[in-house]
This record gives C-alpha cells, sequence and structure tokens, in this order.
C-alpha cells in the first residue's frame, strides 16, 4: 500500500510487523488507546534483599527464557559495556530467539554481531544500528525485520504494548541496594537515565547493572526503587572517556559556518524570535555553530531563550550559566560540561523520554518547541529526510528524536549541504524517509535555503533575511548539476527493516544492500 | 471468616467488597500481579489547548457520568476547596451514583453530606472520614460499605486496578497550561503532591485545578504533562491559612512529654539508634516532643539521623538545617515550615505515595525505616491498633501510613496514654482494627511501656532503658483499676465500612452506631 509519503509498503511487511502505513503526522491525534501494564512481584519483606552476585544471577531470577525481550538504554553512548555483557551471558546460557529492545545501538555494540549470525538475537528494535550492526542487518543476518523507531516514538511503542519488555537492563552510573538509581556520583556519569524510564516503567522485570553502589537513599532518583527488582554490582559499567567526551570545539568548517550563518538569519527573521523562546539543536557542527551565531544576536537585542530542550552538550550549558536560557530540560548529555551541569544546576532538569518526546502522550516538550535546528543525510524535494540510510543504502544513522522534534516544533530547520561527499544531499526522493516533508518548513544548504511550500507565511521572515531563496527543486538541480544525476541504488528484494512513524505506523522500509552491478 | 487478628468477616462483605480476609503483613509477599493501566487519548497537534473555563466544562469534555469514580488528594487537608466545589457542579449536572476515590476526606468536606443524602454521591474510598462525613457513614447514610484504605493502600488499591479512576481532580498551586502541576510557586502552597502522583498515573481523564497559572514550563513539576488532559483555573483551590498553618507549639502537656521521655529513653536504648539511622514519627504533640528529645540525644553522642520520612512539620526541617538528619522524603507537609523547607532545600525531596508506602511495589520507604514513633486511639492486649472510630464506634479517624509504617519498621513504637479521657487506651480488644498486632512493637504508656513477646529481641533495649516494663495485660488491668471495665459498644447490624488491610484484605468492619441502650 502507498503511504502518506508515497513509499509502497508491502502488505507482507505490514502483517510480519503487525503495523499500518504511515497516513500523517497528525492522523492519530486524539486516538484513544490503554496503555500497557507489566507483570510485577510485590516486595512487602523488607529483609529480601535486592541484590545479586551476577548478571546470570539476574538473569536467572529474572526467569530468562528463549524469545523473550530484554531492553537496553544508551546514554553511555559509545562507551557502553552493559549490552555486551548481558548479551554475552545469555549467549552463554545457550538461549536462543531474544528480541533487543534497545533506545539506541551504536559501534560499541559491534561484539554481539556473532549472536545475531548464530540466532541468539533475532529481532532488534533501536532508534538506530550503528556500526557493525547495522551492517549485519543491512545485510539480511538477522531473522526478524528490523524496527527503527524515534526516541518518542519508541516510548509510544513500549507504552501503547507494542513490544513487551521481559527483563530491562539499566546501567547506572550509581545505585543504592535498594535500586533508587542516578546517573551522576559515580565512576561512569552519563548525566541522565531519561530512556531508560520508560523500561522501569513497563518491563515485567527490572535489573540494575552498576559499578559503584552507595548508601540508601540515592536520592533524587532518576529510577525509582519501587520499580527495580534487582541490583547487580559489576567491575565497570562502561568507559568513562567514551560515556562523557569534553566539550566539542567548534567547527572551522567554512561551508558550516556559512550555513549557520544562514540557519541563524533565517531565525532570527521569524515572528517565533522573541523574549522566551523555546529551542533545540543538535550537536553537529553547523547547528552548533548556529547557536552560537544565535546568542550573539540575543546579546545585542535582549532576547533571551526561555527553554532549550533535548539533547544537550556544552554551548546550550553555556548559555544557561550566561543568563541567556531561561531552563534546560534535558533527555541526553553529548559531554561533560553536560553531565556536570545537569548534576548541579536546578536549572538544568532531567526530564523522560515521554515527556521529551512521546507522541502518543498528553502532551511532549516536542510540541512546545518554536524552533528545532535538524541536520539530515539527504533530504528531498517533497522535503521528506532522511537520516537513517547512507548513499550505498546501508544502515549508519539513527532516528533519534528527528522526526519527534520536527511534528512538534512550530519551525522546523534542516540544515543539510548541497552535496555529501559525492552525493547529492537534496535529491529527488531520498533513499529512506525517516522524516516526512509535511513536518519539514525550511532547508538551510551553503547556497541558499527553500522554504516548504506547506508554510507561506514562513516566506516573508524568508524573504526579509537576506538569505538567497530557491525552491527545493532549484537546490536539487544545483546538486545534480554539479555531480550529476545519481544513479539509484540498487537493492536486494529483501526487507530487513521499517522505519516506524513517531505514531507506531510504517513510513519506509529498507531494504537488504547487495553489490553495484552495472548496467550491460 | 475468622481473620488473623481474630475478626469475624462476613462472607457477604467479602463478596460485596471481592476482597478476602487479612491472613498476615506477610502473606502477599512476592505475589505477582499485572498493574491496572489508564485509557487515554493521545495529543499529538500542538495546537490543541488543554485549557477550559469552568469545571462544568472539564466534567463535560471528560465524559462525565452517572457511576463513575472521580479521585482527589487532600495535600490542602483542612483548607481545601477543590472536592466541594466538584462536587456541587457534579450534583448540579445530576449526576448519580458517583463514587469518591480519595487519598482522604475531612471537616473541610462537610458540605459534601447531602449528596452522600440524595445519592449523588453512593461509595468512598478514603485513608479517613474525619467529621460529618465519618457520622453520616457511621449512621448508614452511604449506600455502599465505605473502604478505609491506608496510604500505601490507597496506591496499591489503585495500581491493582481494584479500583478504577476516570477522573482524577488534582488541585495544584501552579500549574502551566501544558499541565505541568507544581506544589509551590502560587497563593495556596501545599509542599507536595505525593498523593495525587498514582491518580495522574491511573486515571483514565485528569483535571488539574489551580488558582495561579504560570508560564509554561512550570518544573521540575510534581505531575507532569503527559498525565494531564485539562488545567481549569478558579479563583481559589483553598485557604491558605488551613493549608499550611504556623507551625505547632511544642506540648506542655506533662503527661504527652513522660511519654515522649520514656519513647526516647527506649529508642536510644536499641540497637538501631546508631549513625545513619532512618526514622518516622507524626506530628501528635507526644510524638514532635520525642522527636525534640532524642535530637538532644544525637548532639550528645554525635549521632546523625541519615533519613527522616514520611508527613513532615517544622521540627524534623529544623533537624535537617543543623545537620542532625541526612535528608528527609517527604509526602504531606503539616505546616509552613515543611511546605518552605520542601521548596527550597535540596536535601527535602517529594516522593510519591507509591514511594512511599506501597506494599505491592518492588520495595518502598517504609520497608527501610529503624523506627515510626506512632499514636494510636486504642491498642489491645494482642497489640493490635485502633486508630479510625472513636470510644463511641464512630469513625473520627484515618489510616494515613501508619499500618504502612508499622510493617515496615524494625521498630514500631506506638505511644497512647493509658486512658482517653474516661476510656481505657490500652484495652482487651480494640473497637476497630487498622493496624495488626504483629506490626507493633512496643506500647509506651505514661506509666511505662510493654514490648511485644513477638520481639524477645527488643527486651534487653527495655531492661536497660530505665523506663518502668509492664506486660500489655498488666498495662490493660492498671486501664481498668482506674475506669473499670468498659461496657462494650452497641453496634447496629449493618457493616457501614470495611478497613483494608495495606494488601487489599479486609482488616475488620465497621458497623452502623445506635444510640447506647442500657440492660433491663
Amino acid at each position: 500500500m502507498i503511504n502518506a509519503v508515497g513509499r509502497d509498503i508491502p502488505e507482507e511487511v505490514m502483517k510480519a510487523t503487525g503495523r499500518d502505513i504511515f497516513r500523517g503526522s497528525l492522523y492519530h491525534d486524539n486516538r484513544e488507546y490503554t496503555k500497557a501494564a507489566p507483570t510485577v512481584r510485590a516486595k512487602i519483606d523488607p529483609t529480601r534483599s535486592k541484590l545479586v552476585g551476577s548478571i546470570r544471577e539476574a538473569l536467572n531470577r529474572c526467569g530468562a527464557h528463549d524469545g523473550m525481550t530484554i531492553s537496553f538504554h544508551h546514554h553511555f553512548r559509545e562507551g557502553d559495556y552493559v549490552v555486551n555483557m548481558v548479551m554475552e551471558e545469555i549467549h552463554n546460557m545457550g538461549l536462543r530467539n531474544i528480541r533487543i529492545c534497545a533506545s539506541s545501538l551504536g559501534k560499541a555494540h559491534d561484539p554481539i554481531v556473532p549472536y545475531i549470525e548464530d540466532g541468539t538475537i533475532t529481532s532488534i528494535l533501536s532508534s538506530g544500528v550503528r556500526g557493525k550492526i547495522g551492517e549485519a542487518i543491512s545485510n539480511g543476518k538477522l531473522r526478524d525485520i528490523a524496527v527503527m523507531y524515534s526516541h518518542g516514538g519508541r516510548v509510544r511503542c513500549i507504552e501503547e504494548g507494542r513490544v513487551h519488555i521481559d527483563i530491562a537492563f539499566i546501567g547506572a552510573p550509581t545505585a543504592d541496594e535498594c535500586g533508587n538509581l542516578r546517573p551522576n556520583g559515580g565512576k561512569s556519569n552519563c548525566g541522565v537515565l531519561s530512556y531508560a524510564y520508560a523500561d522501569a516503567q513497563y518491563a515485567d522485570h527490572v535489573v540494575a547493572v552498576t559499578d559503584c553502589l552507595v548508601p540508601f537513599p540515592n536520592i533524587p532518583a532518576s529510577i525509582s526503587m519501587v520499580n527495580v527488582d534487582y541490583v547487580c554490582t559489576v567491575d565497570a559499567i562502561g568507559d568513562p572517556a567514551k560515556i562523557a567526551t569534553g566539550a566539542a570545539k567548534p567547527t572551522t568548517d567554512q561551508r558550516k559556518l556559512l550555513m549557520a550563518k544562514y540557519c541563524t538569519d533565517f531565525v532570527v527573521a521569524t515572528p517565533y524570535f522573541k523574549e522566551g523562546f523555546i529551542y533545540q539543536t543538535g550537536v553537529g557542527g553547523a547547528s552548533i555553530a548556529s547557536t552560537i551565531y544565535l546568542a550573539e544576536v540575543m546579546r545585542q537585542r535582549n532576547i533571551r531563550m526561555g527553554l532549550g530542550l533535548g539533547g544537550i552538550a556544552t554551548p546550550m550549558v553555556r548559555l544557561l550559566e550566561e543568563g541567556l536560557i531561561g531552563k534546560l530540560v534535558d533527555t541526553q548529555d553529548f559531554d561533560l560540561g553536560a553531565v556536570e551541569s545537569v548534576g548541579s544546576n536546578p536549572n538544568h532538569i532531567e526530564i523522560t523520554g515521554s515527556e521529551y518526546a512521546n507522541p502518543m502522550n498528553k502532551g511532549a516538550y516536542v510540541n512546545q518547541l518554536d524552533f528545532v535546528i535538524l541536520a539530515a543525510l539527504e533530504v528531498d524535494i517533497h522535503f521528506n529526510c532522511n537520516v537513517i540510510t547512507d548513499s550505498t543504502g546501508l544502515i549508519t544513522g539513527a532516528q533519534g528524536g528527528h522526526p519527534d522534534t520536527a511534528a512538534g516544533a512550530k519551525c522546523t530547520i534542516v540544515i543539510t549541504p548541497l552535496l555529501q561527499g559525492r552525493s547529492p544531499a537534496v535529491c529527488a526522493d531520498v533513499t529512506t524517509v525517516t522524516t516526512p516533508g509535511e513536518s519539514v518548513d525550511v532547508v538551510v544548504t551553503e547556497y541558499g535555503l527553500a522554504v516548504n511550500p506547506l508554510r507561506p507565511d514562513l516566506m516573508e521572515a524568508a524573504r526579509s533575511c537576506g538569505v538567497p531563496i530557491y525552491t527545493i527543486e532549484e537546490l536539487k538541480d544545483m546538486a545534480y548539476a554539479i555531480v550529476g544525476t545519481p544513479e539509484p541504488i540498487q537493492f536486494g528484494d529483501r526487507i530487513v527493516g521499517i522505519v516506524e512513524a513517531r505514531d507506531g505506523s510504517i513510513i519506509d522500509v529498507v531494504r537488504q544492500i547487495k553489490e553495484f552491478e552495472f548496467a550491460d
């Protein structure tokens, strides 16, 4: 069936995944549903301890079994040890057909690829699958169709009961023996545990994994003991150097700086740029440069940002400290400056993944955004964005909060160079749709910007801001004029993954890659 | 059927209320159950407002109907306006057979008694029913059998799905237009919203009622917008003078001071009195005096309380500020000093009702208590306590956290004078069992103390502390020697209420009162 972004979703994929096609961002607004609920065990006896001696013991006590679903968070980012240590133990126990429900997976988890190949892991749900897991999926090695959801979509998926977690493993920088978990105060601090909150609420069994057991009560807790069954202490839950790197250096790439300047010029020309505006940006070079340019204008015009949100890095923290931002709400920390700030600044506040971006709760922070500044691997002439597959069709990225913030913000700006290497980033049709064009208002390139025709109200700002204006087709034509019309990527027949829209429908599919074959 | 505290629970009451008899405090430990779940509506559209113009509009939008269950919290205590204003509107709409699921009801709610009499309200669940509602229930005016639960038991009742809330009305000192609710920053501050948290999580519809709408985002929020459907602004949600009174003056009643001294002498002689101990006390005169005496010993011996918990009043706040307490976790604020502290002191932390006392979650704070100091209207020779019915059998009290803390604490001390007026407070059989004797370790009176034979380990402390020791039977005999053996209270046949044990079973029933008839 053809969905609302024009992709043909085979009915056997709809059947296999139990999902409808994408019918538009607001299609499910006001939909009534009954939330999922975990099956839990009462802990009335005060003398019963939650401490277990090993991951194996935790698995046994939780009744680990073939076919179960286990979950992980990605707050340790490229420094995570938890996924690998749990999967190794599960593999050693000889368990099969495991489904992983991760908030994201990355290069840190390359070691579990053999468990995909040998059938230990047969199903994966994740925001993204960077690294060798992405390659394995793209090469058809995973038995089931992988599901790639957004950060908000994942919480929805769990809260709707679309995925039911048997055991959640929650890496925690600090834990007390009762299971109060905090992202700070240990040796592997990650700042927040936002994406693990839903797991703690909705999993039947919850195991905290920590390398820093602290005295009770470890509060204020990001994850409360009322949802934790067992606490397991291990030598190390992660590599601190890879969990929180030092602050990224501002970019000196002239192309990125130009795009950032264009982006800022547009932002400040819109009616949304006014005292108390609400803003989110990514942590790419151009995005961070935009924030730095924007701050300069804020100082000049004496305009304060009321709220900054999303994944946080040091540049936003500095603006908070300077008083240019009223409050930050935080779901992920990209560097040490952000980790330290959220642990100490009362105006820098951890929120849950649901609060951030879940489209099916009673209202998420993304809905309040005035601006979101995003990046993309590709944008097409329908303003559809791709943040998942690279120019060879390989799964290399993650949705993250891209579709969530784009859907919620009053003004969604996607910054992308006209070309990514030798490939047009502005193109006729993105390889994979992750964010529907109806959610994208403006595309900024180093040549100028394009306004989505759905937003004629933004054209006035575009005209007044001094940045060259093109139609999106013109930008595409400019790209094609430089590198030529790209050959379509050649895929195999098998569908290896679906891109789940934030409302749970299928916005696109990802097919198995194959070697490029030249035409005769 | 005879339950574990020897009360005969008629089978028709078990049937009518769908509840088993009480079989002992640990009977349900490790019980597996599936949590309840609300039926909610997605708010995807960022432009849809939650603001409603009146309580009536909120009721209409939530589909208010005959037979529905609505809920309220009691954080405004005797100053609450919310229950009455909502019930008046429901009455004006002509709705019938309403069930109220309140965290507690008090004298502030006397005006809803006519709605009980006319069939608007036919069912009540509440921690307690002080004032004229208690009288109405005791006089048989409520159609259904009233359910009186503990604070922890209420959360369990909701989380188990024993009661399903159609609409929760949450009075909020401040709210933003998205429904982020805080107990501070307004004109009717109550310090915490702990008991409303479960309502927000488990009710199908959630209406915030505020008299102070503040700019978005109102954070850190006690109740998050993700669970709130509508925000209704009214002129006043409560009478600030009755919500948070000034700090209570320390008692000068010599009998209370003596009991407090005895209590402290015993506490400091136990092995649990050591650096980092965890402690809760009520806010009665003797309890507060105990805390003040205890603080003196703590200073002398340089012993710090690690954690104080429960309902908080100024004496505990002062000890926190003095550094004698490490942290306070708070579910209720009894005075202005506590309200101000929880809003400003980072070591004074709001927790939810489930975290505090829910017996069926994965571990509550009460389980960690070393000591709890409680009061009681009656204690019997089985150490059973009554905190609900007075010497005439009338419902006048509330369970609160009494059975929860008693069950959780390593050392549960009940302070009671030998006589309450002309009635023996230590007696052969309490009028109504609210807390089972198995949970009560020591009874302290102005004559001396009695140790529960189930706790021989505490006898050593008792012997060494210098307080006169009696058996509980001897204390009862002393009481009876002074005022004579009391005439049994004469009740009518009809059962008007059940006392629900914290695990959801029936620990006792309350019968309709009747005029005392002298024997021929």
